[in-house]
């Protein structure tokens, strides 16, 4: 591991190019892979649940300042007076991408030296007031749909993913056939690469530059599997090695594939355990904020 | 309609008091009626998706200043530069609580003269950095269960409820009846007032003090429903006619019941009427804010 | 009054672009008309200072919702521990420009289609993370001069300037002479309308669309007097009568004068009046914020 | 140096306690010391102008995350559309108390076991829209007033003062007979502990927990000398050595001492050396902000 040759940087970009889905939902599409989750696919996900086990995904809005989280979410209460009764409201604010909060990239949010999601000019998509392409809106009915979770740690037999073995896309495929399951187009594909165990021992991931996670050889993983969404807890490796500024983050604006960064996976992975499948029914519901260019949110799997 | 005598100042201040769920699910819970949905309910909330149909319960995150919006939601852009790539990201901002936003209330989010859910005393329970009891995050696996909506209008024949015709419990009774459907526990009764109609003809609702919405005759059918959740678009009729600090907003300190405050049910109620049904899969999944008072999020009902 | 006829809008555009400072100090000057400021003029400035009266030029910070104040300010409190001990601390969030914040206003705040001060584009100089140019950070050493007060109301023998009777150039000579003061080159102009008097009795200024003030025939007056300040309680009249973008906004980006906004000048005007006088010492400390366009401050006058 | 003995926790205490204002100025003042700033100070504070050099004492608004920054300043830019023209306004968003910005402690600001500054109780005064005692709108006309700075480095002939050295009170009386300057009641006392040469070779100051500053013996000092205000940029000696909540910020609740936290102060240090002179025109004019612990501003010289 890796078992084959790493990718040059040419067969990198080559993935993020030749293979890039651009046109394959219309020429205006902003919905992206999420377009694979058709009405059935929602009813073949919500026929998994026989347990009714719910397990949530989301760390804890990151109020605290860390290494990981340098602009930390503001939480501040009111009180309401009400005369014999009364109450208490609050303000959240919160810059959601980075390495603390568990949220949903849209469409919008990357690009490259060849532009956004469909070919789009960054210059004419992003202004002061949002996004005016690819926003967060067109996911507002949710991402529902199956989830499929592959277990990194459990497959090496190691607490965690570490930055000298990052996670390639051939074991990906190898976890997927361990653990008996088949990705399906629309899938969310879930990888757990053990971030808690992680801070649990090292300064907390996120913090500083470099950080294990998901080599740029899952590309064509992703893209043959045509999933319509990536949840993760570690992300892409970083530094990716080939001075790309995005690496697997790059499946948002070449193949149309939504992330759910910084998600809460060890529970979900015990929970898996103790269920026997890996298989779930997997609802991520953002916020519907016109020209957001992603969302905090709280997803859920349920058994 | 009213087809029975409104209730005394002293019945509703019964039904708030006599009534009330505090000790049913232990003298230190926090999670209130939403302990009624089990696993085995969120088996059968899934079990209702058959055509696969999402809709969205959400408005639109409330950038914009309003009458009805008097602290806008704030929506900030920054651009990352990554070399020959780069990234948009922005900041979310809001004071949820209110007319504008679609949101879900804690169980500390409101009290009387008696007290917070379970008897608690909100000086002890309100800090300066969140509650300290009955805070969003005791709902952290989501509110997942059978949603049933009544859609008042529509039994009506009218385009919307007006100030002077408020909802009252015996109604609901009614239309339930009238729908065919009947409410079991730990379901999230969903009333559609008809808030978009009533918007295209008067100032928008929640604007100034007065407003049409359920009158606190509606609480004893609420618990007799034994239902985990309330969601509804036009919210408690203002002014309440009894001087109370909150009358079907008590259902929160007084029953344990959850509210999903500012729904979008236009859509929903078209969608219920298109399938032929007025039972769903129903999703609220707060964002989880330690010490949190509520959540801004986007419900999504599936068929 | 007007006693002279009323500039033609050929003429007013004139104004702006005829009269313009671009240049004056140096092609890629950012400091404007408060390069007039020298150090000798503080000087002079601080020589003014003889009872030793201090006035503040500042409405409260205005955390209040009003229809002049879409989006109010924030002030969040939180609490420190420190054992036997503690402490208070606040949050203050402010979207300033507008009609509410008393506030300085740099030189890339405001342009026409002729450009920024001194030419500049502001598709070149404003970026998501501030402005390139004419950022607040220019004047970081404060605008310490000599204020001068013209009292309209005063002059006019009516409480308050109304819709129907703007402020002209013409009539600030006149005020100006009657009062028996003269501006000098640096000074800053303030001009007193009259704004609490017409909040007394009438909508707050600044709700809605129209409101009265300063018509763009105080322009030249504004340009001949060289003034390096214009301190204001009501602004440009609006609708400016032009169908311009900026009206006596515009000694911004045309003469490099910075603007105080809603200043509160009914002290001030009370107080000029008691000591005898029209000029003082004014203080305008804006805060040092990196591409800022402008800071919310307390203006003092120092008599 | 220490050529004096360490005060015992006792004797700070007692400096605390014993040596109190409260009352001094009515037992429900809320001004403090700066009633000592009359009418009459603030003209012969005027009078110090001699050269017109205008210093600012500000460092820059923190936006940037750093280990004495850990909730970095808010500042997010719009824009908005006039036609032909347009213009760009901000958002500033603020947690100004702690390491990083340059701001002014109002009275409410913190206490210990004997309460807030007059004897108030912190329970009954700090709400959750603000403190209703010793807010920062006691100030709100400014704090004009002779400023005598006192340089620690130059005196020590180091460049800055190290956490085994703290500034002791007799060290503060040393350097000013050496600087030939005398403190007079209602003064601004501006204590420099070289800052800026600290940080070009140390981790930035206020990063950690351990930090140099003035130790508890200055306490005596600052109450002889009757000062309205202290202005600095090492703040208190950290860890304090007595386990105190507070030493050197207890000036705030005994004295009613103001603090300018965080100033810059090396340019001023410079222009005191060579304007020959350690006296000068202190301005620091707060934001009129009901209910505020203090607030962000820019303070100036001017000599």
């Amino acid at each position: 591991m890796p078992q084959r040759p790493i990718p040059t940087k040419g067969e990198v970009e080559g993935y993020l190019r030749d293979r890039r889905n651009w046109g394959r939902w219309g020429a205006d599409d902003q919905v992206g892979a999420v377009s694979l989750i058709t009405a059935e696919k929602r009813v073949r996900a919500a026929s998994l649940v026989r347990s009714g086990r719910a397990v949530s995904l989301s760390r804890e809005f990151p109020k605290n300042p860390a290494p990981n989280n340098l602009n930390p979410a503001q939480h501040f209460m009111r009180l309401i007076d009400r005369g014999s009764g009364g109450g208490a409201i609050d303000f959240y604010g919160i810059s959601y991408h980075g390495q603390a909060t568990t949220h949903l990239d849209s469409l919008c949010h990357v690009w490259d030296h060849n532009g956004m999601w469909n070919g789009r000019n960054p210059k004419d998509e992003i202004g002061f007031d949002g996004a005016r392409f690819g926003a967060i809106t067109n996911w507002s009915t949710g991402i529902i749909t199956r989830g499929v979770l592959l277990d990194v740690p459990r497959f090496r037999g190691e607490p965690f993913v570490t930055q000298e073995k990052p996670i390639h896309g051939w074991e990906l495929e190898d976890v997927a056939q361990a653990q008996g399951v088949k990705l399906e187009p629309g899938d969310a594909l879930v990888v757990y690469g053990g971030r808690e165990p992680w801070d649990r021992v090292n300064p907390q991931w996120g913090s500083g530059s470099s950080r294990p996670g998901l080599h740029a050889s899952c590309l064509p993983f992703i893209r043959d599997s045509d999933v319509a969404l990536l949840v993760w807890d570690m992300m892409d490796l970083s530094p990716n090695g080939y001075d790309l500024p995005w690496s697997v983050h790059g499946v948002i604006f070449a193949y149309g594939v939504g992330l759910v960064d910084n998600a809460l996976l060890e529970p979900l992975a015990a929970a898996c355990a103790e269920e026997g499948r890996y298989e779930f029914m997997l609802m991520v519901l953002p916020l519907v904020v016109a020209g957001g260019t992603g969302s905090p949110l709280n997803p859920i799997a349920l058994f």
